[in-house]
């Protein structure tokens, strides 16, 4: 893309203060990049930022590929936009490894909402680490609330841990699933179920409705057995058709309802303090261990060990303290 | 207890291996033990243990209190030492803060089994920490399997991580419950049924039966939509009345079905080794917390920082790095 002018700190606070989406966009590949002069850059401009972020209603949404996730995301964005919300979807994206790398396909993925002045959409690159995709997302959440999305959704597909890393960066965690006969469902990932706030079956329309009707009446079964995800609030389980729009202001119905309660009972601030303190120690720990496993001296030894400990010549612990000490 | 003559590393490596129940407690005490000196015995031990462990079948066994873990686990090891085998529990109790502490009453937990020669029972303290209860447990698997114990059964309370770590540490991991208005099963930790190669819903017994089999119905249900836990196996849903021992001999017939596959597919031999050597990088992790937050600067400078990221004065990651860069 062209060159473009180097912002100053205060062309970014400025930028993202008033709501200059150009800037917006800029700032998050600030934040994403891995340079160590951007990371300099990005820590002075969040903590300026911060003042100014906590008042979007963070909303996690993954689902198997499949169930539908753009069409959904982009009905849910519609309705919210026709109801005067502001809202920012960070689209958490293994596909792409650096920063923007998709923003094109998401653009086309979700090309009614991104027309959408009130609406911004943004891939955010899946780097699996903990200090990649999470701590990128959690800081461009950050910048979408300090430009004043009153709405943040981060979109994830089913892969891996990544629910897990999102469900600790939202307040609400929405798994979207089709219907099917078992077998599409049994790609929900383990444990994805009980980290939802909401669950929303997909698709229902058509031929296609009496079965989303039955998955619902199976899914309240399912979600008999399992504690519900946030203190004071009953996983709900709902369908919708993101193609005709049915069930989709029923589910954000459900998301205010939810934001409702945890407000009254503060779980929703409780959880947001303890993210916040988790998420610093977590980082710590990330840096720890890469510090230890990048020494060269490690990198060396650990084959080694890994092997011994792997087929029973040396006891995990052993292995540990020797590889501790050898640093 | 009365005062007993120290034992020499060699004393208890031919004690273990010849099966002396009062050494390989010993042992156990001495791989539980917190002290620097007895630690690096210890680890001297395990070394030298090593080359014998490996050949039992490890099952974890976990509850919701009031499910009748004891009378199970009592029932399933009178069946298996009936049949021949050499069975030993560990019961991590989170009751019992120090090394044995509660030895008398798992003897009366579980009175027949204690009074049979070939089952061993020991509860394993429960630390909570990585480093307390999972890596005293871990060693202690590996004194017993020395010992020549073929079945080692790890037992935990439904309590929080303990099934996580136990799963971690175990081939085959049970799941008791019972059956009851639902709010009974609710009882079961999130995710807990996530981890099962089998769920056993117990005390399916008189009136009980049909609420019991009503159960295992929904729970079969239940288990369409969850991942199993074990790649090649399909996690079981079975009744089993420990009081009148029905279905205990069904519960062990499983578990050999599944080591059977397991070893088909080689998927324990594989776990096995990536336990290991998890664990050993778990360690290693640990213990590059402990030092880190150890240091009386961080110690200090700690509450602080958590303050002010719990409060979004300070970003997360500024304040981790704050910290990283102080010691």
């Amino acid at each position: 893309m062209p060159r473009r002018r180097t912002l100053t700190l205060n062309d970014y606070v400025e930028g993202v203060l008033k709501h200059d989406p150009s800037i917006v966009g800029r700032a998050i590949t600030l934040v994403e990049s891995n340079a160590p002069a951007h990371q300099e850059l990005a820590q002075q401009l969040l903590a300026r930022l911060l003042p100014h972020t906590g008042k979007s209603q963070r909303i996690g949404i993954t689902g198997i590929p499949g169930a539908g996730k753009s069409t959904f995301i982009e009905a849910f964005g519609c309705h919210l936009t026709s109801l005067g919300h502001k809202v920012a979807v960070l689209a958490i994206d293994p596909s792409s490894s650096v920063s923007g790398g998709s923003i094109l396909a998401d653009k086309i993925r979700m090309e009614k909402l991104a027309r959408e002045p009130r609406a911004f959409i943004r891939p955010s690159p899946s780097g699996g680490s903990l200090g990649g995709v999470t701590r990128k997302t959690r800081e461009a959440i950050l910048v979408c609330e300090a430009a004043g999305y009153d709405v943040v959704i981060v979109e994830t597909v089913g892969v891996g841990q990544n629910e897990v890393t999102v469900r600790a960066m939202v307040d609400f965690f929405l798994v979207l699933m089709i219907a099917g006969a078992g077998d599409e469902m049994q790609g929900i990932k383990k444990g994805v179920i009980e980290l939802a706030d909401t669950l929303v079956i997909n698709k229902a329309d058509g031929d296609n409705r009496p079965r989303a009707l039955a998955a619902q009446a199976e899914m309240k079964r399912v979600l008999r057995y399992l504690q519900s995800t946030t203190a004071g609030w009953s996983t709900q389980a709902l369908v919708a058709s993101a193609l005709t729009g049915e069930g989709v202001p029923q589910v954000w119905d459900t998301t205010l309802e939810y934001f409702r309660t945890g407000k009254k009972t503060g779980e929703i601030e409780r959880r947001r303090r303890a993210q916040a303190v988790e998420w610093m120690h977590a980082l710590i720990g990330e840096s720890l261990r890469t510090r230890f496993y990048g020494s060269p001296k490690i990198q060396n030894l650990l084959p080694k060990f890994e092997h011994a400990v792997a087929h029973g010549e040396k006891p995990a612990l052993a292995a540990a303290l020797e590889l501790l000490e050898s640093v």
